[in-house]
């Protein structure tokens, strides 16, 4: 393959990934990025949900090489923590014996994807480049820095500016490029239970904690210095909405009611509630993700979508690993790479979304259902005798590579079958009985 | 109500009619337009499918003292003439005795309407200016105008800025604005059936000429000079497509096979083939249409259709009479007014596209149906007989002020009982029996 001169548009996660992937092919790769250098700022502003790295991200950065920089910084979570309004905890396995998912801040993880970037030395980075301009004929971006114009040209550019993508709106003139941005009726709003004195945490830290509560929901999950972030999903208007907690008074009513065991938890609460921004959801779609062999767009540019499944970054990631294999197959052929990335990519990005869609549905509210967890049991247990079989939809999505949309298609399927088990009046005292397992083969061999 | 000062980003059918309806109610009314003054251009730019003026836009024009104005450039069409690749021809009448749809030229009608709103002391007419700016807080448009940029403020704006609209552009950087473009993957060409020497049509000019081709097809509207102005719809991609009709032979074959009556009306067919652009299809749906008091969006900037129906302008039309309307209701109540045209009208909006892509599948394939001709006369003589019972979706859609949204929901169940109706194995024989009548008429006062 021969060297080219690649320009990265967005130093966020992706984008700096990217670089590395680019960068160990031996392309000249310049990355472009609208904020000051995060390395260097007392306060990491910009998005802060708590990310949860799973296996799809771990094998992205272990392919690049990256994976012993980022585990220092990772919180293994093996299962989800329930809170009931009671106070009552109810724990659910995420997989099996091994298997976790792994908290991270995006601040420090961007840190360190960037300083792993900054050490090749055919890659550049550039802050405070705002991008204002692309000729995507030409392969020509026009930035704004220091309150000057610059223009400069590449042989390909790759749009990881997420999901407000200055490139990306360019292409909106282009003839024919479809483009959707819709807002969730939900918002979110973060908050922290800090660490006690000691430096240790308050709650269980190897697991996410939930608060469902039907049609909202709280999870928390752990930061190495002793503290939780934790997030309050909720619907913006409504009956219990944000736009009913407008004073310490309304909020701490609200607490009490729903989520009445973490407020010894939030010294700061009310103090928070107020000061810290109740922040939308945003889901994009746009095809194609390409212009000829010039432009394509990876991450959050190209498909942002929800929090809920914790797919976001790890998709981006993926994106980055599908990406490198096809280079290797398609060589020089870029155009020919860009078209199958954007064909190939795009039902699997639609797919997760209609995945961490559902995925609100299930924590806020299935999660409460004991019929629910007895289900998962059932499948953890059919899936533990019977591996190469089934596999539970999360586990496809979390802790295996099977492209999005096949898990998702396989996802129904089993529930489909799960639908007829729990069906079963005496399911309860049966769950664990050959009958069941019998049932379920049964219908696993039958012609679909 | 208080006289303001108004601006109106976008010159074009539903501009310059609002700047009408605006400068009637006392407001001062500026109009911004991009392009040139049409009225002054020897060749008008830009799209120019024929357009399909029906009562809807009719009522508005009337209510706004223009409906004189505008009849004498348009053609009346009391039917659709379907031509088969015989030749055959087939007539469908589109309502009762007297009823029709009238063929006009976008460019005439637009200079007309310019020159009635030219005609108001309080209206300013700006060409030339492209807006480049929007603070949707303080009113505030820029331009740029003859190599200046241009900054004014105003106590609200209208963006009447059509499908690719500049003021909704800049909506889209605001929290929780939805938006979504959608392109066709059918696009069209404009070609031309020129008058006979002497000034006459080549074929009936009473009526809508469609060549139905099930997967694609070709229209026909007549112009006042002689002339009709013919559009090819078809796919960009596949079997019978675009990207196959690249040389004056694979054209020439293409009509030979498909529309060999239009052959010898069509002199410079391969030439114009050549010449004339083929041009894509957007659908454009957004939420909200308004910021607060000061900003609304109307006509193709708030929802761009595809012109299948040939209800886009005569939606935008009626954009502007509902608006008018809701003006006297609300009087100072600006925001309320706003609010209430973006929630009321977009089910309305959203309903006009769904029936617009329906309509692309009933005249490119089922217009060539026996079955479903003789389903249209049942209805008719059934509409007739019971007036009171029954509209036929067409005529709702066309000849009635139904808002589009109830018109799609009355249409659907009558679907469902002509399905029943059409059902019947001896249908060809008793469709005019009292038999079916009285069918009919049972299944419409069955509980829904």
């Amino acid at each position: 393959m021969k060297s080219k001169h690649i320009a990265i548009t967005g130093g966020g996660l992706v984008g700096s990934l990217l670089a590395v992937v680019l960068a160990r092919k031996g392309h000249r790769v310049e990355v472009f990025e609208r904020r000051p250098d995060i390395r260097k700022m007392k306060v990491v502003q910009g998005r802060s949900i708590n990310l949860a790295l799973s296996d799809r991200g771990w094998r992205a950065l272990q392919e690049a090489g990256l994976e012993a920089d980022i585990r220092s910084i990772a919180l293994p979570m093996t299962g989800r923590l329930m809170h009931a309004t009671t106070g009552a905890l109810t724990y659910q396995p995420y997989g099996k014996e091994g298997q976790a998912i792994y908290s991270v801040s995006r601040g420090l993880l961007n840190q360190q994807l960037l300083a792993c970037a900054d050490d090749f030395d055919n890659v550049s980075l550039h802050f405070d480049y705002r991008c204002d301009e692309l000729n995507p004929v030409s392969g020509t971006l026009g930035f704004h820095h220091e309150g000057q114009s610059v223009e400069k040209a590449f042989d390909h550019i790759f749009g990881t500016d997420g999901a407000f993508s200055a490139v990306r709106n360019r292409l909106m003139r282009n003839d024919r490029f479809n483009y959707s941005q819709e807002y969730l009726s939900h918002g979110y709003k973060e908050l922290e239970i800090p660490s006690l004195p000691d430096g240790t945490h308050r709650m269980r830290h190897d697991c996410l904690h939930i608060w469902p509560r039907e049609e909202f929901m709280m999870i928390a999950l752990p930061n190495p210095d002793g503290s939780f972030t934790c997030t309050l999903f909720m619907a913006f208007e409504g009956k219990n909405a944000f736009e009913n907690l407008r004073d310490a008074e309304s909020v701490m009513k609200f607490f009490e009611t729903f989520f009445p065991d973490v407020i010894p938890l939030m010294p700061t609460l009310t103090d928070d509630f107020r000061d810290n921004p109740t922040s939308s959801l945003v889901m994009v779609k746009c095809a194609p993700w390409h212009v000829q062999d010039k432009v394509l767009l990876l991450g959050d540019a190209a498909h942002a979508i929800v929090p809920f499944y914790g797919q976001g970054m790890n998709c981006g990631f993926e994106d980055c690993r599908l990406l490198s294999e096809w280079m290797d197959e398609f060589g020089d052929d870029w155009h020919g790479l860009f078209s199958h990335f954007s064909a190939w990519r795009k039902p699997a990005a639609d797919a997760i979304l209609e995945l961490a869609l559902r995925n609100y549905i299930e924590m806020r509210d299935k999660t409460a259902d004991p019929s629910f967890l007895l289900q998962k049991k059932i499948e953890a247990r059919f899936a533990a005798r019977h591996p190469e079989k089934w596999i539970p939809l999360y586990s496809q999505v979390t802790f295996s590579h099977i492209p999005y949309h096949e898990a998702l298609a396989n996802g129904d399927r089993q529930d489909a079958i799960m639908r007829e088990v729990m069906n079963r009046p005496d399911i309860e005292s049966v769950w664990d009985s050959d009958a069941v397992e019998m049932a379920m083969l049964g219908r696993l061999s039958a012609p679909q």
